[in-house]
């Protein structure tokens, strides 16, 4: 007997046939006499609805009215799961994040999970339920409704399945694994059977939008066995591990993310610290930063550049703005029109010739290359959003 | 300076735009220098399309899944509400049930108010904030999330106003007042300025559709002084307290009430304790009657009928199936084509020709009567309910 927990996202409980076929799968697992633990997402487009309904009050909303609102995605999920595992006879109960013991942070909108007191999860398991848990919230030590941010259903379900200890977290998406490239772009992706967490992390970080990155990050801390599969196809899907079984290849993926936008501040003084001062700033507004860029100073004057997701776009601005006479910048740039490019694989670290061949893909289908990142296990770059199917393209056929 | 408790029904909330309007009415009281906690019911439809989302996936489904389902609908207008109020500059928090310390007893769907924590509400209040409460909802003594049944966040108001020892606390409702008669329907029906506890509690357990009797029950047993208005017209609205200024009119309303079916018990044996055993079968379940009557014992048989709300019909239909050899009745016959007619008025216990002028009014419009049931002020029928409308009006014309 082992201990499952499964984690189905938004489309996968999108409305009422499939909200059914969820419960099957669970109820198939419990049949085989394990104990199960499910972990779902806000139905299809609920969350978005709410944001559009708050944004018709006050796009303003303070982030912890934001939290109240939007929990009620998940805990509408939850409900009408369990009633539908309920019409197929099994025993069955509906957690909200602060009934499953889920304490977090006071940072709403974001909050980052603190600790999780099982001892409810644990009796519902004892008594043969299927334990069904909202994803993305918690409260805080107020006992105030927080969420985890986007994509943190993920996280809720990696961190359930540490607390308790469970042989295996399932993450069911639509797609049935974790490919070289984004199926619906990339002809010819290949479904990969294994990947390390750090591959993963990577590809997680660089919007593959499979798995979010906070969930690996603990899974890796936890050694939590993952699974990335579909919930529609039936079959086994890309196992996430500490060491994969078969050999590295070179490069595991390619990745895209459109959710990024440039911040460029120019001429500002080349002066020591400069730097140090403004992502200290943005960092203490929780504003976080990816790509970073410094031009070399030129004369007394330089450039900066960063990367931040789009919904950051906004607080970055009016932060910066508030404080341009102390940075002395002379103009801010800001562009939504980029797109970021990503390679990642642990045998990179062996193969220094990744990334020029990753420039030379990107020179031959004529997209010009913005900004430059590069880790052991990973090249990024960001381009003009317009080129990026072509790049992307370009890239896994060089590869792969 | 002082306390009031606002509530606001769905229609009141139903869209952005009446939330800004309940936003201007809530902080015009704050301005004032009072003290402010607001009850909100779920907006418009919200709970009738939650309703139709789990009857499209299980129509049994479990009360406990249906309270947490249910409960997402106050949450929603909550934080809703709470934006509208901080985009006017005003300081506010939301509350859910349980975060407002409302503790019910353990019976989901229909639960009552054990006890009101007001720890919090006092530490928000004291922070000059304006509160927000969840109607409607609670949690249990397992920390499991329970509602009051329909029109439960009138309750919540007139609890939570007593708890906190409340001036006054108003339900603003699409009328401005209570009326001798539904004002859509009877032509010249008068607002009143004040009404009795009791009189309202007659019309509101005979389907005035003004105040849950539960809350009007609560108000006079604390003394809560109760002001039923609208949340459009800006006017002053009906009084609801102990004893009324104005000398008592004989008859102070005709209330109509569709939400009925009849159920009879045809060619039961007529033995002693055969009415104790049906009454008290259907109590433990919790299925609650209105209208009884029993037929003279004609030979060795009798007839028993009674009223139930129409929520109630299936699970009365299914006990008394179960329980049919039992109670040895030989046909059961439920009727929802009925509708229960009242007239209420703490004057009528002087005045024993009132029943009879209400008989009188409705012989002459031609309107059979099925049942009849009196108390010491008021009277109610059971009639058809092609004719109810028929029915309304000609009493009404009777009487005022």
């Amino acid at each position: 007997m082992s201990l499952i927990v499964k984690k189905f996202g938004g489309s996968s409980v999108a409305d009422a046939g499939k909200v059914r076929n969820v419960a099957r799968i669970v109820t198939d697992e419990y049949k085989e006499g394990n104990s199960v633990v499910v972990i779902l997402s806000a139905q299809g487009d609920t969350t978005d609805d709410l944001i559009a309904k708050a944004n018709e009050i006050n796009p303003k909303a303070s982030r912890r009215e934001m939290d109240m609102l939007l929990a009620n995605g998940e805990q509408i999920s939850i409900s009408l799961c369990a009633m539908a595992i309920e019409a197929l006879g099994f025993p069955v109960i509906s957690l909200t994040g602060w009934q499953a013991g889920m304490t977090t942070d006071t940072n709403h909108g974001s909050a980052r999970i603190k600790k999780i007191d099982t001892a409810r999860l644990r009796d519902e398991l004892d008594k043969k339920n299927i334990v069904i848990i909202a994803g993305f919230q918690g409260i805080n030590k107020y006992d105030d409704v927080t969420t985890l941010g986007r994509g943190g259903s993920d996280t809720t379900a990696v961190a359930i399945a540490a607390a308790l200890g469970a042989d295996l977290c399932q993450i069911y998406t639509d797609v049935d694994g974790v490919y070289t490239g984004d199926p619906r772009l990339v002809q010819g992706a290949l479904k990969l059977d294994e990947i390390t967490y750090d591959e993963m992390l990577e590809l997680a970080s660089l919007g593959a939008q499979i798995l979010h990155n906070r969930s690996v990050e603990l899974a890796k801390r936890y050694h939590v066995p993952l699974e990335v599969l579909s919930s529609f196809s039936g079959k086994k899907g890309t196992i996430v591990k500490e060491v994969t079984t078969v050999e590295s290849m070179q490069v595991s993926g390619v990745a895209r993310d459109n959710n990024v936008a440039r911040v460029s501040l120019t001429n500002l003084p080349d002066v020591p610290g400069i730097a140090f001062k403004t992502f200290s700033l943005l960092s203490q507004q929780k504003i976080n930063v990816d790509i970073i860029l410094q031009s070399i100073g030129r004369g007394d004057t330089k450039d900066i550049s960063f990367t931040v997701t789009k919904n950051l776009v906004t607080p970055a601005r009016e932060l910066l703005e508030r404080y341009r006479d102390t940075l002395g910048y002379e103009e801010m740039i800001i562009s939504e029109d980029v797109s970021k490019l990503s390679i990642v694989g642990s045998g990179m670290v062996n193969n220094p010739g990744v990334a020029s061949k990753m420039f030379e893909a990107l020179f031959k289908a004529g997209v010009n290359i913005q900004m430059i990142s590069t880790s052991e296990i990973k090249v990024s770059v960001l381009i003009d959003k317009a080129q990026s199917d072509k790049a992307v393209a370009a890239v896994h056929e060089m590869f792969f």
